[in-house]
């Protein structure tokens, strides 16, 4: 089995990497070979004794997406974007790269299924920032899209044209929409939903974090672990379940900050808790009051998508993965 | 007032010029100037003294929609689309001018925007081809885009182009999305919903029509005028209203065949009911009952757009427009 990886520099693309290494098959079929994709040329996995070919592109030129499909990979995992605050600044950068880039990886597949019949799966990596507020209290399956952002208009475009290809059998799509990750390893940044893992992450480290927001403010989460599942499911699940419609948000733990506070406290103690430091930023405060809230990701769930149940469980796994099992 | 219409040529687009060019103004303004663009030259409207520019032109060929918009009209209407069968056939020719096509024309108008300040309102015509079944008993407003045909991905993708357009202050967008237009006036096409236009219009000229499914098929309806109505509301509504869910279901008849026919008697008498021909047809049965029945548009209506009541009603205003309002 040949696994093509766009987008594989990125936090979710190294780990999806490392752990189909790790598990040495997909589907229950060994995967002998790797191309992994990205604007910096991924690191060669550890480990791995298959193939692997690294490619440094930006998808968005002509002529870059053929050669990527040429080698005729089983397996798509499209995760590559310009961000959401990139994309919404930079308006030309964030169409070339997450419409036209997407459309022209979608086009390079039908092309080459016109050379010999080709019909690979293809993950895409869409957003919950296909929707725009004002939100009902849960975001059911059939709520309709209105992204507010050019970067959820971009991600809602790539869903319908993913569609519109497995429709009319030039692959076998199908679209994730990727709650908030949570507990992000890493630095902080600059995001404007950082704290959500900020908040969690340095404190266990020992080091302090600044909350900009209230208790209340309420959001839905997957660890990265989970992120790396639902790609893999999505990857081998039987797609005639889903008929045409491709596109699925995935589940995740509904949880207030102050939730995330408590399981905080019950993993890092109360040390942990007081390095937390509220510092309310009113312009944070705007921005996450226009984010969706909850999801009833019904339907993936029934399809078999699993998720955290609990916000504590999303820190047992961040110090699993992320601190070998230790708390400082 | 100068006034844009790409797709002037097709029949709401001919329509829309003549009722334009009677009323003389839009929003309470005087019309000095009409662009009519269509892939064949638009007829220069009879009675009109202002200036008049007529340009055939394909949308998606590079550098055509720029000198379109460089005469910096006030309102465009953006009616030009390869039609749903057409688009499914010729997946190609589907996306250049139903996707590519209406980005270049947005995009043209971003750059004039460059150039100097310019925002102008833009009507788009999308399609309940944007919905696909299963369906709940009514669509509402809030229901999700999951087309089953490449013109329904188009016309959503043209929607979410519209209101992130709009959004970022390029233009000032409304996207409507007709019913089934009917009484179309003109020869029985093969059209899969053709029928529901010629067994009213053959019948009242004295001409057999084949009716091809059940008198039990619910669909929904709106005639030709109103058609221009909604899209003269939507060039001179107050957008401030729509916040940025720029693309609204248009309201509608929702009848049965049964009552369609019941409305053919009632205006054409006995003898007009006789000429229609029941004569099943397994496939457009089949294709007919993935359609939409019936819209619930309670936002359009709110927002004053307005359909005829009854079928009978569209029956009189095609009887009014196109037979000068005799029946045979």
């Amino acid at each position: 089995m040949h696994i093509l990886i766009i987008g594989a520099a990125g936090m979710v693309g190294r780990k999806l990497t490392e752990k189909l290494v790790k598990d040495g098959a997909l589907g229950g079929k060994a995967i002998t070979e790797f191309s992994l994709v990205d604007v910096v040329a991924p690191e060669k996995p550890a480990g791995f004794a298959g193939k692997v070919t690294s490619w440094a592109v930006d998808i968005s030129f002509p002529n870059t997406a053929g050669p990527m499909i040429a080698g005729r990979p089983d397996v798509i995992f499209h995760l590559a974007a310009i961000v959401s605050g990139e994309a919404e600044v930079d308006f030309d950068k964030g169409y070339r790269i997450n419409l036209d880039g997407t459309r022209q990886i979608y086009e390079a597949i039908r092309q080459e299924g016109v050379k010999a019949p080709y019909h690979p799966r293809v993950v895409f990596t869409s957003s919950i920032a296909v929707y725009g507020a004002p939100f009902h209290e849960f975001i059911e399956d059939e709520f309709f899209h209105t992204p507010l952002t050019s970067y959820g208009t971009q991600k809602s475009i790539g869903e319908l044209l993913l569609t519109d290809y497995s429709r009319k059998g030039f692959f076998d799509g199908v679209g994730i929409r990727l709650p908030t990750i949570c507990v992000r390893p890493g630095k902080p940044n600059k995001a404007a939903s950082g704290f959500f893992s900020n908040i969690i992450r340095e404190p266990l480290v020992g080091m302090e974090a600044v909350l900009p927001v209230g208790d209340d403010v309420v959001h839905t989460h997957a660890s990265p672990r989970s992120a790396v599942g639902f790609l893999i499911h999505a990857a081998t699940m039987d797609t005639a379940q889903l008929g045409w419609r491709r596109n699925l948000s995935m589940p995740g733990v509904v949880a207030t900050v102050g939730e995330q506070l408590e399981a905080l406290r019950k993993i890092g103690g109360e040390k942990a808790l007081k390095l937390v430091r509220r510092e309310p930023d009113e312009l944070i405060i705007r921005i996450v009051s226009g984010w969706s809230q909850r999801f009833n990701a019904k339907r993936a769930a029934e399809l078999g998508f699993r998720a955290e149940t609990s916000f504590e469980e999303i820190v047992r796994a961040h110090v699993e993965d992320e601190l070998g099992g230790k708390v400082a």
